[in-house]
């Protein structure tokens, strides 16, 4: 349950190498690694494609068609964050544009990821300011009620802490608690040395039945051919 | 409530030098500089990325299913114009493809602004005919039930005059009434200076807080900081 | 009704001259030229734009959040193949990603058309596999129960034989009967003739309700014209 | 194009004994009687089942998540009204209860049709105040920003000009303007009289095919029967 | 793939005992006494709370806001019999309303199955005449164009063959085909003799646990309890 | 983000008489009691009008498809608890039915709440066993991953902690923090007799307007009235 009206100032952000390495591994393998859990919804689709990224999570709360509070936040970027913002009910408004996205990129922020709309998304490609988003829209936000800043938030289904590490890319967004950064960074780095052999021997012409020697389980569970 | 089966044959066209300059703002800048009213529903999108256009709107109400008007508001197209189609209930067939966009084109039209599917996607950027609907769709249409041309349409929940002014971008699609067209257009250049000095200070560092003096309101509404 | 556990080996394919040469006439002819039936859902969307393909289909049915039987089809795929996968209840997940793609390719298959989510997207377009799916997701599955390969399965609405042909573009995806591939390649052929000569005549300024003779059977339908 | 922070006093009603008859006849034959146009859609649903209403419209928009303009309406209540409120965004939040119920009662109005969220569905429905909405949520809102009251707005895709008349069942709602309601009344009666006599003779066993004599058209159009 | 403009008027109905008897079992039952295949998408519910059906399949092809063929299966209803209703593409009007109702309940039918919309709704629950529908609308429909009857259709994603059985209730619609019905009913009889008895030692307080000594295989999996 | 495979047998539970209390306030008094924050999105809907119930929170977490751990919370399960079900991704599959629902209430569960399918409805309501979902399907699950018990769950897009609160009836369901039941009670109870003062002035004919004084505030935000 949210607490509303108040902005963290200072929070645990994750390990800074565990939280700039991960970019490179995505989310895919990233999900993977850290056991199939912290996804978001895939309803959160890059503005634009090919940006990946990864970096620190600050938080922010919004209420429904105002975007206050993403001003407020502006202040609590430090280089190598992420904007992570949920809303207190559902709404596609375009809370953030090239104005806003100007100001988090001179704060040091690397992307957005935002439960709702935004818009100018022609001019944030040109920036290079990566957003993922529910929607795109050019509708824009009043600035009447207060949410919060940097408290745990749920964004697209998913709980994230301040400071936890957010990857994200053309497959989406996942979220790493900050206290297990550099776990997953490892066990993402043994995943995908294991899978470029596993990629060249299918590429070879090896099946994944025999690969991952799934014929007799397949059998077991009553697979049967017929000719 | 719509008239059916009625074809207006002259209609009052906005401005044509404002009906022209207003591509250039882009939907955004349009839209807050009339007043944050006008945009259509975001589910309105574009059939492929960076078409900018604006022009006078021609309107045509279908059925479902039936393109067959599409074809009538072909004759009434005049250099400049952008059709916009609504359908009297939802549908998402694909009412327009590649020949319907050549008689568009050869008409003069800019573009086509549809609340329903489209086909030949890839040849409509061939072509460079910007289209923006909520749905792709090869599925083709028959010609069967009249609908009508140039009377005021509700399209994705936006309330179009015949002679409107459309705007449309990767952000969706804004309508300015007609009688609005110049005066918008002034306010949408104004807005756009601002926001370009705007832009260069928060690049520099400054924070929208103080930029805006949000600090005063957002303590008496009640945001406290914790440290 | 589906049929579990069961693998079909041998399949009768269409004719593969037909099979390949319809790739170029594209999903919405080839629909035109069956008249109108095949279309599969539009929410099949390919995960990157511009892959035009055909081929033959082999089919699979999937549990939700469970992948095990996309390597059973692996093995049944031969050079020219597209495998067409559907899911016994809707789910998002991300069933396919840069390790099975490669394996298909390696296997000779073209394309996947999956009523699910798919992951590695960016990949998948570096390595030119084609996709159409309904969502991307980051989420992996498991392998824990049966479905079948080679049955009739229906995916987005439409029901695919085995042996039959798929298209699939930037409009979605068709169906071609295996044996009415040939007559339907010469039905599109045809049909795409005849719309170049259409098209030349609209691009000269002729107008669809001429060329079409529609002026008639619309006023005979009732449309007045006001001016 | 909406004028935003105004409230007209005096609007136009439709004819009162026309706008009170309606009710009688039911949503889809209104809607047949007046041309099949003026349905709003049909994700506009009555929160509890077997309420149809008529009345004349009073019209407000409301801002996203905000629900001030619901009590500025209050006061143009007239006993025989129906309010029906649109917003600026979609927004699914509950703008309405037991409280704003209560207040419209005493005003007399009969029903509200709203393109958003409400709640205390169970009191509504105990005090007999009918609501069709596209939601019902307990999420309150705030009053902060001025929509109007009075002018002509979009609900659910349909235009409702002040004074015209909503008939409202469990089949939905339709707007008919004020201007016709006296003659689609007319229409609406006797078609239903006329719907009386079909019902019978289909009772009986008489085909539709019979008795609008469709065997010659659908064979035209070339059905055809296999024994 | 859909063979358009044809009626077969000669179906294998199954058999009559087993198609009236599986009523009785319901939707939930019968699913799982078939293997877990069969069910319509949850999209379709009961247009009224409370029916409980079961009988033949006659079948309709329709196209979208054209309820012409619905005229033509009518004539097709044989006592005992379930009209299922499929559609070419996504449509939510009204296709089906009291005098339809009225004329398919006089040829015997029990029930419709139909993937769009229909209205009338309070009058056809005080006929007693069944309705799963995806919506409800009372947007009527034109007679322009034809469909098929007693064709193989895909209703929300389920293959039903003309004379197989239908059931249905508030569960929603499960396909039992025409060969398996007896087979299927007594598997659905046992099954639920064994649920009544299951359901007695539930109630008693004992757990599923161990009633389906599921403790081994959890523990086996992984899980483990933390006090 | 979640931990797999782990059942926690003891939770703090809210307190007793608070988490008793609360059904009769309702959700959305609750909701508003609270601060406007707790609530489960409005996806959440009762599958049978008119219940009314609050308790304890019991949590678990499943994966798409399979219900296995409904079996393993059913023993973790008090009286005066509810339980809450989330889901790794989304899922509309039937998790529950009568058996689990007759085993649930001889635990004493109050209800069920889950972002995901259940079936049986009809035998839910006559056993007056209480259940919110997003979906009704009678598709069954099966048993074979792990989730886990009683840790903190994302349901609906709410996070719920075990022992929390949960008052749900038809305007839908709020989650109340263990530690906060007993002062949300009191805050509920107090808007509760708030509220029946408001709405006796109300009914009377006092407006809105005059009752919460809103007539300056909205003549400065800019309100005028047009005779």
């Amino acid at each position: 349950m949210y607490e509303l009206g108040v902005v963290y100032r200072h929070i645990l952000r994750a390990d800074r190498a565990a939280a700039d390495g991960l970019a490179a591994l995505g989310t895919a393998t990233v999900h993977e690694a850290q056991g199939r859990v912290g996804l978001l919804q895939p309803s959160m689709r890059p503005v634009y494609p090919g940006a990946q990224v990864s970096g620190t999570a600050v938080t922010v709360l919004l209420q429904p068609g105002d975007n206050w509070m993403l001003h407020v936040v502006a202040e609590q970027i430090q280089p190598g964050d992420i904007v992570v913002a949920a809303v207190t009910s559902a709404c596609t408004d375009g809370y953030f544009g090239d104005l806003l996205a100007t100001s988090f990129q001179a704060r040091g922020a690397r992307a957005l990821v935002i439960d709702a709309g935004v818009r100018d998304v022609k001019t944030l490609q040109d920036m290079g300011f990566a957003v993922w988003s529910k929607a795109i829209s050019a509708k824009g936000c009043i600035k009447a009620t207060l949410g919060s800043v940097n408290i745990p938030v749920v964004c697209a289904g998913q709980l994230v802490q301040p400071g936890d590490v957010i990857v994200a890319d053309d497959d989406g967004v996942v979220c790493v608690p900050a206290a297990r950064a550099v776990q997953v960074l490892e066990a993402a780095q043994k995943r995908e040395r294991l899978e470029t052999e596993k990629r060249a021997r299918l590429a070879s012409g090896v099946l994944g039945l025999d690969m991952y020697q799934m014929r007799e389980p397949l059998a077991q569970a009553g697979l049967h051919y017929i000719d």
